[in-house]
């Protein structure tokens, strides 16, 4: 193989999946980048068996052929190049890397050992404006659990109803839920929410379309020459919209900022009660107040001017809220709530589309 | 004890002081800050027993007294309250600090057990600008040492010679020296770097004094209503100006990015050989190269161009070579070398008063 291809478009692809690339895998060739001609171009991809990442950039070929070189020690050293034309020409298991000043050789594993790339075999799809699908992972994502024990929780659901796209995620103690635009088929696919972590992170803030193909055990997303293959979880979501209660007794408008900073306040005396922190809302006063105690270290109330319809009181984890809070990018925030065991609700008027439900602690 | 405060001012002097409380000793007095009224204005003090950090706020005292808090629980909650006026009042050994809208109680201990300020017995006392004082700092603390097993290096040497102030730090590894303003008398201090490093980050960037009082035991620094106190380190400092070579045989001057850039891209390869990397300056060719080889990885070589008298080759480790390069504010740089045993000098027109010696790596 030889190349020629600019510093800024490899030094973009590299970043792009390199992430993907494992050096803690057993495999040592996981830890490696696969580098290949294709039609004129270079094909770059990582995979660690779970996420397969590829992009294509343009270049000079003057020899057709591949090879797989360490991703990170790769990603480092063009990183640091300058910018301009930057020669790749494989030999012998290596790859040499040359600009006009800088001279390397690094050593590679031959690209026959590289895992084959996966292959959907569906005609399904659907698209998303990237910017659009970024938000919607941004306020969903951080709700889907960690714990391997229930794997379709670790998912986020991508699915429709009622002729509406939706992705949700849960890890039972909170939920979040965005709807994206009318889609009239039947779609239901669990994704891992690592790989849409990954895939948040490469996706442009633009209206390019990033285009989703499907079948049975597989998804991809393909972005302006990016894509992602990842495999889907096997099981049923909950019915988690019976979860969602129609009505509310108690709702409270405020600043999104005086909220997040009385929360913020209250949690710092909540450290000893695992971020457990209670937020009284007085309709008398017009203003939601929020109570915490330690008995080590002292205790705290906050209070904040608020538009209130009625009383109410509940117990919550307070980084489960602050999370939840930096997930709405508007100005205000309405906090909805039922009894003291009932699900609350965050909503705002200026995310329409989005809904996070808190599960209370019990107190 | 009874105060009125801004918020803008207690935020300030809490980051100021807190950094210096320690919840790791086994002392739990050690980890609250000392709040006190004096003359009208509040005093604010945190020690770990080697180093007391003070600052005196303006303050409207309705009750003199004083009181310990925890200092991490209190710079959390006052960075996080709104600016304006907040008011802290003492009462059962416990600290209420309300605004408008929060009210929170901090548990505390009686300021009685909190360790007796130390004071200087003497009058010796020099000046410096703070913002001089700053890059001085920042240029030669760095090539301290950390090895408690020889307490003279974790100094920083600042003395007189031939009516000039130096400040010095040297591991035996690398040596930092920067030239202060003119001096007539002999000061020979040997100051703790951890503790320069704690003032070097709350010296203000402009021209205010710092005032530097001494006496055997002690030395504290004054600036703008900040006091830093340590104890002095014991010992005779070496003699290390018979270690810098008077003339260099080979003298090479570059751009200090280009510099920067060609061992980062080298340090990649050195990885294995514990950052080690070849320079080979070439008179003919009028550059500078090097070299750096992993038996696992690869090797490479990167080259920029320069101002060369003569030709040279010396090994060092990458880091040093790195770190020594970031303490230089210019444009070019100047390295200079003899044999490949003996100490190595970079030094700047740009930067008249400051060398930075690297002793090579033997290869």
């Amino acid at each position: 193989m030889k190349v020629q291809v600019t510093q800024e478009n490899l030094n973009r692809a590299l970043g792009t999946v390199s992430k993907v690339a494992n050096t803690r895998n057993t495999l040592p060739i996981l830890a490696n980048i696969l580098l290949k001609t294709v039609d004129n171009r270079l094909f770059i991809a990582a995979t660690n068996l779970e996420i397969a990442m590829t992009e294509i950039i343009g270049a000079k070929v003057y020899d057709e052929g591949s090879i797989t070189v360490p991703a990170r020690l790769t990603q480092d050293f063009v990183s640091n190049l300058p910018s301009g034309t930057v020669e790749l020409e494989s030999k012998d298991n290596k790859l040499a890397i040359s600009t006009a000043s800088y001279n390397s050789t690094i050593n590679g594993i031959p690209a026959d050992d590289f895992p084959v790339m996966p292959v959907i075999n569906s005609q399904n799809k659907i698209s998303q404006k990237s910017k659009d699908l970024k938000i919607a992972l941004q306020q969903t994502l951080l709700a889907a659990s960690s714990d391997d024990t229930r794997p379709v929780l670790t998912a986020a659901y991508l699915h429709s109803h009622k002729g509406q796209l939706f992705v949700v995620a849960t890890d039972s103690y909170r939920l979040a839920e965005k709807k994206l635009s009318p889609y009239k088929d039947d779609i239901s696919l669990l994704v891992p929410a690592g790989a849409l972590n990954d895939l948040m992170r490469v996706l442009p803030d633009n209206d390019s379309e990033v285009v989703i193909n499907y079948d049975e055990q597989q998804v991809r997303f393909s972005v302006e020459g990016v894509e992602l293959i990842t495999r889907l979880i096997d099981g049923n979501y909950p019915d988690y919209r019976k979860l969602i209660p129609a009505k509310f007794a108690t709702n409270v408008t405020l600043t999104k900022s005086e909220l997040v900073n009385i929360t913020k306040v209250s949690s710092l005396f909540a450290r000893e009660s695992a971020g457990s922190i209670t937020i009284n809302i007085d309709s008398k006063a017009q203003q939601i107040n929020i109570h915490s105690i330690a008995s080590q270290l002292g205790e705290n109330t906050a209070s904040a001017e608020a538009s209130v319809d009625s009383d109410g009181v509940v117990t919550l984890n307070s980084r489960y809220l602050l999370e939840a809070l930096n997930a709405f990018s508007g100005q205000r925030v309405t906090f909805s709530i039922n009894g003291k065991l009932d699900p609350c609700l965050l909503h705002s008027e200026e995310n329409k589309d989005y809904k996070h439900i808190i599960m209370p602690v019990k107190s």
